[in-house]
């Protein structure tokens, strides 16, 4: 008899019908003679409505009433998913996130867990309940009711699988697991059976849209091992742990390719301490997230001055531009120039550690292939490249058979 | 400068258009110096349309995870509020149910409140905050949400009126306050300035609609003056208080008509001790809620036997004849009739206690219009008697002419 906790999304939970099955589930997953501890999301839809209907009354509504009316979301969904489950003549009681024992600080909106008190959902489990936790919300000492923002239902899963020592955490998705490189563009690409959290990280940071990263980095930082399964089949998942020797066998555990970025260059950067940093402070305080940076070497001996390129999220670009624009006379560089028809490719490993010429290798298959390389940045288990768009396929593809990823 | 607690029900708030009138009005108000408590209610149709969800899942949901579920109605409801009053400039802060500090027993779905701690709510008002709670809603000693059922939304206004020792609560809602009859029906009806709790109490209990008697007797209990009015115009509403001397003065408030009652008579009962209490106690196992109770003195000396007469709401007509008529063998009535073409014509007032005469006057009204009485109930400040449907409402404004009410 194992503790589990599973964790499902909006998604599957999105109607009366999906509840159902998710409550079919779990009772099979109980008659199997485990305890279980269930976190859901808000119906899909529900939170976007809810938000829709606070900006038809204010532009930017007060986060803490923000937190107030979001926080309903997942209220209604534990409530629908315990009736499911009675239908089904299994014990279970709902929590909200407060009654679950889950403490956080008090920033609304993306609220941190601060800590959590297990007991009452033990008392429970030990009464036979299935326990169903309210995902993505919390309370903070002084009894605010907060949110954990992007992602938090993840979080609530994974923390309380750390707090109640729980077997296993499942994060139950509409995808499979993850992958080599994204099944759509690459049909060879097969479902891992297993990654470790910085592999899983730096996946998250590639756009591979599984999880956010700040769930993985809390279960890496306690040790929570988790599963990503669907909750559509009965397939098994991939299993997210700690690294292990083995896995090192594997020199690249998937590829990657990010076709949402565009490039911006910034030519003839005098090369003078505190330039970057005003270039980035600047994108910064304008909400644009700046991905890869490249920076070279100065040309010129006398007056020396450099390139300096980064990547951007594609809608961003415009702002990006115009921020950049306005430090033309500050920081003195020539020019500044932007390129939509890029992609970024990346390969992830912790194999990569112990195994040299992976980057080799990587430029030569895309050389091999016509790709030309225009960007370059490296991590210890991560290459990724920035490429032309239109060749980004091609190169996933070249990339994913040379490695038998 | 007053503390005043203001009730909307879901009408009032059944949109963002009407959510910002109400912030408005509260805006308004605050301007004016006071200090001010906004209990509101679910907006209209969520609370059914929740409903729904949970019986499409079982037939009849767990009521405690029916109170996590409606509770969620109010809770969307004062954050919009909130939201609202934010957008006009006027600093405001909601609260849940439990956060106001509003503690009930455990009985879900239909709660009584136990007390109120109204020290947050007290401490938010001395920082100059409008302080929104979510009625209908409550929490248990124990942390569980709990609901009040009908008509808890004024119970939460009245409630808060009396711990907070307010100077006064208004209850908003659709009508414009209470009507000596309904207008709709008698042109010449008017509306009262002020009503007792106790004529207040009979007319709710004749189907006046304005609000459910569980409150009014909350707020005579612990003397809470209330306003009901109009929360669509500026009309001055109905003061709902203690009597008063010269409330005397005037012998009939209202004048009443309920049309959705259906009569029982069962004829030929044994004047058997017992016999009673036999019939009523099967209606209400049968959950047959039964108003007007008329039983006469016996026919015959030998064999002693009466007629018994009731009342019931129309729609149970049918199961209420079913259960009698299974109970003939025991109790060896001779039979069962049932009407359905009857209407109930109910007078009240405080003044009629004083006032001699006003059954007599009554009656007389109702012979001279041509009304037979198939039934007659009092109380010490109201008249009911059981008349043809189809001459209710010339009946109606027969009697509230003759009165002046």
């Amino acid at each position: 008899m194992a503790l589990i906790v599973q964790k499902y999304g909006g998604t599957s939970v999105g109607n009366p019908e999906r509840i159902k099955n998710v409550a079919a589930r779990v009772a099979r997953c109980r008659q199997e003679g485990h305890k279980l501890v269930v976190v859901v999301s808000a119906m899909s839809g529900v939170t976007d409505s809810l938000i829709k209907l606070a900006k038809e009354l204010m532009p930017l509504p007060n986060e803490r009433e923000m937190d107030m009316l979001l926080a309903t979301g997942e209220q209604t969904t534990i409530a629908l998913t315990a009736i499911a489950l009675h239908a089904l003549n299994v014990p279970a009681i709902s929590l909200t996130g407060a009654q679950a024992g889950i403490v956080t600080d008090g920033v609304h909106t993306k609220a941190k867990i601060k800590n959590i008190t297990p007991k009452k959902v033990h008392a429970l489990l030990d009464e036979g309940q299935v326990v169903i936790v309210a995902g993505f919300q919390g309370q903070t000492m002084e009894g605010q009711i907060t949110t954990l923002g992007r992602g938090g239902s993840d979080l609530t899963a994974i923390a309380l699988a750390a707090a109640l020592k729980a077997d296993l955490c499942q994060i139950y998705t509409d995808v499979d697991g993850v992958y080599t490189a994204d099944p759509r563009l690459v049909p060879g690409a097969r479902k891992l059976s297993e990654i470790s959290y910085d592999e899983m990280l730096e996946l998250a940071s590639l756009g591979a849209k599984v999880m956010q990263s700040r769930s993985v980095e809390f279960a890496k930082k306690f040790g929570v091992v988790f599963e990503v399964r669907s909750s559509m089949n009965e397939n098994p998942g991939t299993l997210v742990k700690e690294e292990t020797r083995s896995m090192e066998d594997v020199v690249i555990r998937g590829v990657s390719l990010d076709k949402n970025q565009a490039k911006v260059t910034v030519v003839g950067v005098p090369d003078r301490p505190g330039t970057a940093a005003r270039i980035f402070k600047a994108l910064g305080d304008a909400a644009v997230n700046v991905d890869m940076i490249v920076q070279n070497v100065s040309h010129a001996a006398a007056s020396p001055c450099t390139d300096l390129s980064f990547t951007v999220d594609k809608p961003d670009l415009l702002k990006a531009h115009k921020v950049i624009d306005s430090l033309k006379s500050e920081v003195a560089f020539r020019e500044v120039t932007a390129d939509e028809n890029i992609s970024k490719l990346s390969i992830v490993g912790v194999g990569m550690r112990s195994h040299s010429g992976v980057a080799a290798k990587m430029f030569d298959v895309l050389a091999k292939n016509g790709v030309n390389i225009e960007m370059i940045s490296t991590s210890e288990i991560k290459i990724s490249v920035v490429i032309e768009l239109a060749k980004g396929e091609t190169a996933l593809r070249a990339i994913h058979e040379a490695f038998h990823a």
